[in-house]
């Protein structure tokens, strides 16, 4: 083998995609020193994003301070591609849960420091910005962001003011004259891997409200208040958003991406695959690892397997997924380019005690598979 | 792939060697319709021995009526391999624990059966016999099995009796004067894989009496006879046969079958790996797959998969393994002559629950290792 190219998804609540390629990297130099190995850790928008885009494709940390979630200072930082055209930003670095850890209260925490990292690196002259939901501790609709790059939000007397959570629902028009020109011309991308609606029983309230501090009436408050939002957005902007997957996401962030910064929401790895340019990347490897922690039906829809496996089948670049489990009815991934699975338990063990031996395992199955590859 | 050879010890407790060979041959001809797949299903010398035997070298097996473990009539069997000069025998079908359900004593039960097959084998003209032990319900230290032959055994006052578990103790004198002269110039081989000495707490009795029925009254008086039965053995054969590995197999007929038959122990596998002409067979194979339930520690000392492995290394033939766990510390079976190790947990789950899906995880394990052959 002269070139793999390793692109695994995280295996969640055991190992990181950096992590992963990490032990599987190893184990390719030792079987095949020569080998040139590629690593691509799959960013899913979430905290860590910006560090997988940087270790795959080279650039710099930029830091900057912003508003943290209580609109106090912090430092934050976003990065900044090896190119020089691309920027991209966690969410979580400014807006994240574990930034409130003690005071949750999606009522009142804000997206606002996201906006000043998006203008910050718009100022730099970035031609792209990457913006990765996920692990938010807020329920503002991207609101706060938006009014740090100049959008204003009226309520019904005509104060201008910056809504999150639990002021939602006092929205009574939005205006987009004030927004920052340096955006114009910048292509914003938001990555976000699910696809809940921006309100309702499977919306950002009901949804992700609890894990940010919501007890249920608090979960129904922030709900009408993002079905306000929505309407809003419709009367003023022109956009039915409410239906929308993904405008859920992060605290209907998804939405106000979408409303306030015309971004497309796409798929983290899509996102991944399209700015590492992974058709060059794969054009020359003889093979590519990929994995995730349960290869299921729901793999077979678009998650990073799949997504890797649709685009090396058209250069025929066999693909082999290593996942923590492997479900039933998932025959069809060999049609959509996987050319073989192995799971990696190494003793039949139930997954509470097996999850602390993920690292080991994991280099036991992979030593096994090369050394398979080198001796037959 | 052109040729394929399947030698998998059992999975205990799961699947039989004959179950595994089904499955990895079914999975083998979906992938590669043409390629030659030679099963040889391995005997350990338990229930199912000959039938592992005659299917992996073709053959008949022979229906005769001889004592069952309580001196009645029974119909029982051995099997004569294609060449019509090796018999194998395995204890069990005239032995046996299931024989005895529910009338368990290795006080009183008999291996006569067994020495009346050897004999009907003798006299159909082989020139080897492979006897199988293990699964026994007898204690008898294989005087019945002698007895069966005519080798007499005395006691004090020099009468002639058969000695069970319950009358080992008063064996005064062996004689072998009788013994059959048909079985003068036959090789006998016995297959064993146990190691436990003829007595003592490790021995027959106290190892192997308790499953078979045994109080730990009776298991110490059983203990006493197997000891005099060794004291005898070496007063009048000059054998001092204690302490050897294996004669405590099958209620100490491993010592009978080397005092009485002059036979050797031989662990099943080297037995199978001989008398099926292994390294003819992989000759021209481009693949071995092995396997067992667990590779621990204890693999690496002559179970199956490494007497496999040390053969084909030899004759540079790789070897997979697929086990149901793979423990820590068996590094050193890739040196043995291992390719390539796989466990087939499809699901992080315990044993308990895993154990019931073990055919469809050998399936879906074999399925991707044969894909990744395929594709790379």
């Amino acid at each position: 083998m002269k070139k793999v190219v390793l692109i695994p998804d995280s295996f969640k609540g055991t190992l990181s995609s950096t992590q992963i390629c990490g032990i599987i990297e190893q184990k390719v130099k030792e079987h095949f020193p020569k080998c040139e190995v590629v690593s691509i850790p799959v960013a899913d928008g979430g905290e860590g994003s910006v560090d997988c885009f940087l270790s795959a494709l080279g650039g710099e940390k930029v830091f900057v301070t912003v508003k943290n979630p209580y609109f106090e200072d912090m430092q934050s930082f976003y990065g900044i591609l090896e190119d020089g055209k691309t920027a991209v930003i966690e969410m979580a670095a400014c807006a994240g849960l574990p930034l409130v850890e003690d005071r949750k209260d999606p009522r009142k925490t804000t997206t606002y420091g996201v906006g000043q990292l998006i203008l910050d690196a718009a100022k730099r002259g970035v031609k792209k910005i990457i913006v990765g939901l996920g692990g938010s501790s807020t329920n503002d609709g991207g609101c706060g962001a938006a009014a740090a790059v100049g959008v204003k939000f009226l309520n019904q007397r005509g104060e201008d003011f910056i809504p999150t959570g639990g002021t939602l629902h006092e929205i009574a028009k939005i205006d987009l004259a004030g927004k920052a020109d340096v955006l114009r011309d910048i292509e914003i991308i938001t990555m976000c891997d699910i696809d809940n609606p921006m309100y309702g029983p499977t919306g950002a309230a009901y949804v992700f409200g609890p894990q940010k501090g919501a007890d249920p009436e608090t979960v129904a408050f922030l709900d009408e208040g993002v079905k306000n939002l929505a309407r809003v957005i419709k009367k003023d902007l022109g956009m039915d958003l409410s239906q929308v997957p993904g405008t859920g996401a992060a605290g209907a962030m998804g939405a106000g991406m979408m409303a306030f910064f015309d971004s497309k929401l796409q798929m983290g790895i899509e996102t991944v695959l399209d700015t590492v340019n992974f058709s060059s990347v794969i054009a020359d490897a003889d093979l590519i690892f990929t994995g995730e922690g349960k290869m299921d039906t729901q793999s077979l829809r678009g998650k990073v397997v799949i997504g890797v496996a649709k685009r090396a089948k058209k250069q025929k670049v066999p693909v082999i997924v290593i996942a923590g489990g492997a479900d039933e009815n998932i025959e069809e991934a060999y049609d959509m380019g996987v050319t073989a699975i192995f799971t990696i338990n190494r003793l039949p063990e139930a997954f509470e005690k097996s999850r602390y031996k993920s690292a080991e395992n994991l280099a036991f199955a992979m030593d096994n598979i090369l050394r398979l590859i080198k001796g037959v």
